[in-house]
Protein backbone atom coordinates (compact mmCIF):
# COMPACT_ATOMS: atom_id res chain seq x y z
CA UNK A 1 0.00 0.00 0.00
CA UNK A 2 2.17 2.94 1.40
CA UNK A 3 4.86 3.98 -0.75
CA UNK A 4 8.88 2.50 1.07
CA UNK A 5 11.56 4.52 1.23
CA UNK A 6 13.05 2.41 -1.62
CA UNK A 7 10.11 2.84 -3.91
CA UNK A 8 10.39 6.78 -2.97
CA UNK A 9 13.90 7.04 -5.34
CA UNK A 10 15.61 8.79 -2.13
CA UNK A 11 19.01 7.32 -2.14
CA UNK A 12 19.23 7.91 1.78
CA UNK A 13 16.26 6.27 3.06
CA UNK A 14 17.04 3.61 0.61
CA UNK A 15 20.85 3.05 2.15
CA UNK A 16 18.76 3.23 5.57
CA UNK A 17 16.13 0.50 4.66
CA UNK A 18 19.12 -1.55 3.33
CA UNK A 19 20.94 -1.21 6.24
CA UNK A 20 18.15 -1.85 8.33
CA UNK A 21 17.20 -5.15 7.22
CA UNK A 22 20.33 -6.44 6.47
CA UNK A 23 20.90 -6.04 10.33
CA UNK A 24 17.26 -7.76 10.91
CA UNK A 25 18.52 -10.92 8.45
CA UNK A 26 22.10 -11.39 10.75
CA UNK A 27 19.99 -10.90 13.77
CA UNK A 28 17.61 -13.72 12.45
CA UNK A 29 20.31 -15.97 11.11
CA UNK A 30 21.43 -15.85 14.56
CA UNK A 31 18.39 -16.77 15.89
CA UNK A 32 18.44 -19.91 13.52
CA UNK A 33 21.85 -20.64 14.67
CA UNK A 34 20.76 -20.44 17.95
CA UNK A 35 17.60 -22.21 17.36
CA UNK A 36 19.65 -25.30 15.89
CA UNK A 37 22.09 -25.36 18.70
CA UNK A 38 19.57 -25.90 21.14
CA UNK A 39 17.74 -28.68 19.32
CA UNK A 40 20.96 -30.27 18.93
CA UNK A 41 21.99 -29.96 22.32
CA UNK A 42 18.60 -31.15 23.38
CA UNK A 43 18.95 -34.30 21.27
CA UNK A 44 22.41 -34.99 22.91
CA UNK A 45 20.41 -34.77 26.35
CA UNK A 46 17.49 -37.10 25.55
CA UNK A 47 19.93 -39.95 24.62
CA UNK A 48 21.48 -39.52 27.80
CA UNK A 49 18.35 -38.95 29.94
CA UNK A 50 16.79 -41.88 28.53
CA UNK A 51 19.42 -43.93 29.57
CA UNK A 52 19.35 -42.63 32.89
CA UNK A 53 15.17 -42.62 33.12
CA UNK A 54 16.11 -46.91 32.11
CA UNK A 55 18.60 -46.81 34.85
CA UNK A 56 16.04 -44.96 37.63
CA UNK A 57 13.39 -47.35 36.50
CA UNK A 58 15.10 -50.49 37.00
CA UNK A 59 16.77 -49.10 40.39
CA UNK A 60 13.25 -48.26 41.70
CA UNK A 61 11.76 -51.67 40.62
CA UNK A 62 14.59 -53.56 42.55
CA UNK A 63 15.05 -51.49 45.84
CA UNK A 64 11.99 -52.50 47.24
CA UNK A 65 13.01 -56.72 46.70
CA UNK A 66 16.25 -56.87 48.10
CA UNK A 67 14.86 -56.25 51.60
CA UNK A 68 12.96 -59.56 50.49
CA UNK A 69 15.86 -61.35 49.52
CA UNK A 70 17.75 -60.55 53.22
CA UNK A 71 14.48 -62.12 54.73
CA UNK A 72 14.51 -64.88 52.87
CA UNK A 73 18.55 -65.57 54.02
CA UNK A 74 17.27 -65.27 57.93
CA UNK A 75 14.86 -68.06 57.42
CA UNK A 76 17.73 -70.08 55.20
CA UNK A 77 20.28 -69.08 57.99
CA UNK A 78 17.68 -70.48 60.79
CA UNK A 79 17.84 -73.92 59.14
CA UNK A 80 15.12 -76.37 59.02
CA UNK A 81 14.43 -79.86 60.13
CA UNK A 82 12.30 -80.49 56.62
CA UNK A 83 15.09 -81.11 54.45
CA UNK A 84 12.73 -81.31 51.39
CA UNK A 85 11.37 -77.97 52.12
CA UNK A 86 14.29 -76.70 53.05
CA UNK A 87 16.11 -77.33 49.67
CA UNK A 88 13.12 -76.15 47.72
CA UNK A 89 13.67 -72.92 49.52
CA UNK A 90 17.30 -73.12 49.09
CA UNK A 91 16.69 -73.17 45.42
CA UNK A 92 14.66 -70.04 45.32
CA UNK A 93 17.29 -68.08 46.69
CA UNK A 94 20.15 -69.45 44.25
CA UNK A 95 17.38 -68.57 41.80
CA UNK A 96 16.78 -64.99 43.47
CA UNK A 97 20.22 -64.45 42.94
CA UNK A 98 20.56 -65.23 39.52
CA UNK A 99 17.70 -63.07 38.73
CA UNK A 100 18.80 -59.93 40.26
CA UNK A 101 21.90 -60.75 38.13
CA UNK A 102 20.01 -61.11 34.84
CA UNK A 103 18.22 -57.51 36.17
CA UNK A 104 21.95 -56.24 36.55
CA UNK A 105 22.14 -55.75 40.00
CA UNK A 106 25.96 -57.22 41.16
CA UNK A 107 26.81 -57.54 44.97
CA UNK A 108 28.97 -55.11 46.71
CA UNK A 109 32.24 -57.34 47.68
CA UNK A 110 32.69 -57.01 51.72
CA UNK A 111 35.28 -59.76 53.36
CA UNK A 112 38.46 -59.49 53.14
CA UNK A 113 38.46 -56.19 51.29
CA UNK A 114 39.40 -52.52 52.42
CA UNK A 115 36.55 -50.65 53.98
CA UNK A 116 35.61 -48.44 51.05
CA UNK A 117 33.25 -45.77 52.43
CA UNK A 118 31.46 -45.63 49.13
CA UNK A 119 30.49 -49.30 48.95
CA UNK A 120 30.41 -50.04 52.68
CA UNK A 121 28.71 -49.02 55.80
CA UNK A 122 30.56 -50.19 59.07
CA UNK A 123 27.91 -50.57 61.49
CA UNK A 124 30.77 -52.02 64.13
CA UNK A 125 34.22 -53.02 64.15
CA UNK A 126 36.43 -55.89 65.86
CA UNK A 127 40.09 -56.18 66.69
CA UNK A 128 42.14 -56.84 63.70
CA UNK A 129 43.27 -60.25 65.23
CA UNK A 130 46.13 -61.23 62.62
CA UNK A 131 43.88 -59.47 59.80
CA UNK A 132 45.13 -56.06 58.30
CA UNK A 133 43.45 -52.74 59.85
CA UNK A 134 40.14 -50.98 58.38
CA UNK A 135 39.58 -55.04 56.44
CA UNK A 136 35.80 -55.61 55.84
CA UNK A 137 36.05 -58.77 58.72
CA UNK A 138 32.09 -60.02 58.21
CA UNK A 139 29.09 -58.83 55.93
CA UNK A 140 26.21 -58.11 57.72
CA UNK A 141 23.89 -57.04 54.95
CA UNK A 142 24.61 -57.46 51.41
CA UNK A 143 25.24 -54.25 49.26
CA UNK A 144 24.34 -54.30 45.28
CA UNK A 145 25.72 -52.13 42.81
CA UNK A 146 23.54 -51.60 39.53
CA UNK A 147 25.09 -50.69 36.51
CA UNK A 148 27.86 -48.83 37.87
CA UNK A 149 26.55 -47.14 40.21
CA UNK A 150 25.61 -48.18 43.58
CA UNK A 151 22.08 -49.29 44.24
CA UNK A 152 22.45 -50.48 48.47
CA UNK A 153 25.41 -50.42 50.38
CA UNK A 154 26.62 -53.43 51.86
CA UNK A 155 26.45 -53.37 56.09
CA UNK A 156 29.76 -54.82 57.29
CA UNK A 157 31.84 -55.18 60.38
CA UNK A 158 35.50 -53.29 60.06
CA UNK A 159 38.93 -54.49 61.95
CA UNK A 160 39.84 -51.78 64.10
CA UNK A 161 43.81 -50.76 63.98
CA UNK A 162 45.56 -52.38 66.69
CA UNK A 163 46.60 -50.16 69.77
CA UNK A 164 49.52 -48.09 69.37
CA UNK A 165 50.89 -49.81 72.59
CA UNK A 166 51.27 -52.94 70.76
CA UNK A 167 53.54 -51.82 67.85
CA UNK A 168 56.10 -50.12 70.98
CA UNK A 169 56.72 -53.21 72.39
CA UNK B 1 34.26 -2.85 0.63
CA UNK B 2 32.76 -2.65 -2.88
CA UNK B 3 29.96 -0.15 -3.20
CA UNK B 4 27.00 -1.97 -2.61
CA UNK B 5 23.77 -0.81 -4.77
CA UNK B 6 22.01 1.46 -3.05
CA UNK B 7 25.02 3.05 -2.30
CA UNK B 8 25.36 3.93 -5.68
CA UNK B 9 22.04 5.76 -5.45
CA UNK B 10 20.27 3.97 -8.26
CA UNK B 11 16.57 3.69 -7.06
CA UNK B 12 15.75 0.37 -9.23
CA UNK B 13 18.95 -1.16 -8.26
CA UNK B 14 18.63 -0.16 -4.39
CA UNK B 15 14.88 -1.06 -4.61
CA UNK B 16 15.85 -4.80 -6.00
CA UNK B 17 18.13 -5.28 -3.05
CA UNK B 18 15.00 -4.25 -0.44
CA UNK B 19 13.28 -6.77 -2.47
CA UNK B 20 15.75 -9.39 -1.77
CA UNK B 21 16.66 -8.53 1.52
CA UNK B 22 12.98 -8.66 2.48
CA UNK B 23 12.81 -12.45 0.76
CA UNK B 24 15.99 -13.41 2.41
CA UNK B 25 14.80 -12.20 5.66
CA UNK B 26 11.20 -14.04 5.36
CA UNK B 27 13.07 -16.98 4.66
CA UNK B 28 15.13 -16.62 7.62
CA UNK B 29 12.45 -16.09 9.40
CA UNK B 30 10.39 -19.40 8.23
CA UNK B 31 13.75 -21.42 8.95
CA UNK B 32 13.59 -20.20 12.90
CA UNK B 33 10.29 -21.12 13.93
CA UNK B 34 10.70 -24.58 12.05
CA UNK B 35 13.84 -24.73 14.37
CA UNK B 36 11.68 -24.03 17.58
CA UNK B 37 8.95 -26.17 16.47
CA UNK B 38 11.17 -29.10 16.56
CA UNK B 39 12.71 -28.02 19.13
CA UNK B 40 9.32 -27.81 21.07
CA UNK B 41 8.18 -31.17 19.46
CA UNK B 42 11.39 -32.69 20.48
CA UNK B 43 11.18 -31.28 23.48
CA UNK B 44 7.79 -33.65 24.10
CA UNK B 45 9.01 -36.45 23.00
CA UNK B 46 12.26 -36.40 25.38
CA UNK B 47 9.64 -36.28 28.07
CA UNK B 48 7.51 -39.23 26.67
CA UNK B 49 10.67 -40.95 26.20
CA UNK B 50 12.33 -40.49 29.73
CA UNK B 51 8.58 -42.39 30.87
CA UNK B 52 8.84 -45.25 28.39
CA UNK B 53 12.68 -45.33 29.37
CA UNK B 54 11.65 -45.73 33.01
CA UNK B 55 8.89 -48.24 32.11
CA UNK B 56 10.89 -50.40 30.52
CA UNK B 57 13.45 -50.02 32.75
CA UNK B 58 10.93 -51.41 35.64
CA UNK B 59 10.01 -54.44 33.53
CA UNK B 60 13.40 -55.52 32.54
CA UNK B 61 14.37 -55.47 36.45
CA UNK B 62 10.95 -57.47 37.20
CA UNK B 63 10.58 -59.59 34.73
CA UNK B 64 13.02 -62.18 35.78
CA UNK B 65 12.20 -61.99 39.39
CA UNK B 66 8.31 -63.12 38.39
CA UNK B 67 10.08 -67.14 38.61
CA UNK B 68 11.68 -66.98 41.54
CA UNK B 69 8.18 -65.98 43.17
CA UNK B 70 6.38 -68.82 41.45
CA UNK B 71 9.14 -70.95 42.92
CA UNK B 72 8.26 -69.88 46.27
CA UNK B 73 4.55 -70.40 45.97
CA UNK B 74 5.53 -73.69 44.93
CA UNK B 75 7.54 -74.52 47.80
CA UNK B 76 4.82 -73.18 49.96
CA UNK B 77 2.28 -74.67 48.25
CA UNK B 78 4.22 -78.35 48.53
CA UNK B 79 3.55 -77.61 52.32
CA UNK B 80 6.19 -78.50 55.43
CA UNK B 81 6.89 -80.28 58.47
CA UNK B 82 8.41 -77.25 59.99
CA UNK B 83 5.77 -75.12 61.34
CA UNK B 84 8.60 -72.26 62.22
CA UNK B 85 10.60 -72.55 59.19
CA UNK B 86 7.61 -72.39 57.26
CA UNK B 87 6.13 -69.54 58.75
CA UNK B 88 9.45 -67.32 58.12
CA UNK B 89 8.89 -68.66 54.37
CA UNK B 90 5.65 -67.33 54.22
CA UNK B 91 6.36 -63.81 55.62
CA UNK B 92 8.90 -63.80 52.87
CA UNK B 93 6.42 -64.74 50.38
CA UNK B 94 3.88 -61.83 51.79
CA UNK B 95 7.13 -59.18 51.63
CA UNK B 96 8.13 -60.71 48.14
CA UNK B 97 4.07 -59.51 47.12
CA UNK B 98 4.21 -55.78 48.50
CA UNK B 99 7.52 -55.39 46.99
CA UNK B 100 5.91 -56.12 43.69
CA UNK B 101 3.30 -53.85 44.41
CA UNK B 102 5.49 -51.39 45.53
CA UNK B 103 7.30 -51.74 42.50
CA UNK B 104 4.80 -50.69 40.65
CA UNK B 105 3.56 -54.65 39.67
CA UNK B 106 -0.24 -55.35 40.03
CA UNK B 107 -1.88 -59.33 39.81
CA UNK B 108 -4.16 -59.59 36.68
CA UNK B 109 -7.39 -60.79 38.05
CA UNK B 110 -8.84 -64.74 37.11
CA UNK B 111 -10.37 -66.86 38.39
CA UNK B 112 -14.18 -66.15 38.18
CA UNK B 113 -13.48 -63.57 35.39
CA UNK B 114 -14.70 -63.47 32.01
CA UNK B 115 -11.56 -64.79 29.87
CA UNK B 116 -9.51 -62.08 28.45
CA UNK B 117 -7.06 -62.80 25.46
CA UNK B 118 -5.45 -59.65 26.65
CA UNK B 119 -4.37 -61.07 29.80
CA UNK B 120 -5.17 -64.27 30.19
CA UNK B 121 -3.45 -67.43 28.10
CA UNK B 122 -5.78 -70.35 28.45
CA UNK B 123 -3.56 -73.45 28.97
CA UNK B 124 -6.44 -76.16 29.25
CA UNK B 125 -10.37 -76.15 29.58
CA UNK B 126 -13.05 -77.67 32.06
CA UNK B 127 -16.57 -78.17 31.43
CA UNK B 128 -18.37 -74.76 33.37
CA UNK B 129 -20.43 -77.43 35.64
CA UNK B 130 -22.76 -74.59 36.74
CA UNK B 131 -20.05 -71.61 36.33
CA UNK B 132 -20.86 -69.71 33.12
CA UNK B 133 -19.12 -70.64 30.38
CA UNK B 134 -15.78 -68.53 29.13
CA UNK B 135 -14.81 -68.31 32.95
CA UNK B 136 -11.18 -68.30 34.27
CA UNK B 137 -11.76 -70.99 36.35
CA UNK B 138 -8.52 -72.04 37.98
CA UNK B 139 -4.99 -69.57 37.64
CA UNK B 140 -1.52 -72.14 36.98
CA UNK B 141 0.31 -69.12 36.66
CA UNK B 142 -0.20 -65.65 38.29
CA UNK B 143 -0.14 -62.66 35.52
CA UNK B 144 1.36 -59.14 35.95
CA UNK B 145 0.22 -55.46 35.24
CA UNK B 146 3.17 -53.40 34.86
CA UNK B 147 1.47 -49.43 34.91
CA UNK B 148 -0.83 -49.55 32.33
CA UNK B 149 0.67 -52.53 30.63
CA UNK B 150 1.06 -56.52 30.40
CA UNK B 151 3.74 -57.51 32.55
CA UNK B 152 3.26 -60.93 32.15
CA UNK B 153 -0.34 -62.97 31.19
CA UNK B 154 -1.55 -64.99 33.70
CA UNK B 155 -2.31 -69.15 32.51
CA UNK B 156 -5.25 -70.04 33.18
CA UNK B 157 -8.02 -72.99 32.93
CA UNK B 158 -10.99 -71.93 31.43
CA UNK B 159 -14.78 -73.39 31.31
CA UNK B 160 -16.34 -74.36 27.78
CA UNK B 161 -19.82 -73.91 26.84
CA UNK B 162 -22.02 -76.69 27.66
CA UNK B 163 -22.48 -79.18 25.13
CA UNK B 164 -25.17 -78.17 22.64
CA UNK B 165 -27.21 -81.30 22.99
CA UNK B 166 -27.87 -80.76 26.66
CA UNK B 167 -29.82 -77.02 26.01
CA UNK B 168 -32.34 -79.61 23.82
CA UNK B 169 -33.48 -80.94 26.70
Amino acid sequence: MGASPADAGDPTLAADEVESLRRALEEERGRTLRALADFDTLRRRTAREAEAARREGRRAALLPLLPVLDTLERALAAGSRDRDFYEGVAATHRLFLSALREAGAEPVETVGRPFDPNVHEAIATVPANGLEPGVVAREVRRGWHLGGELLRPAQVVVTTAPETTESWR
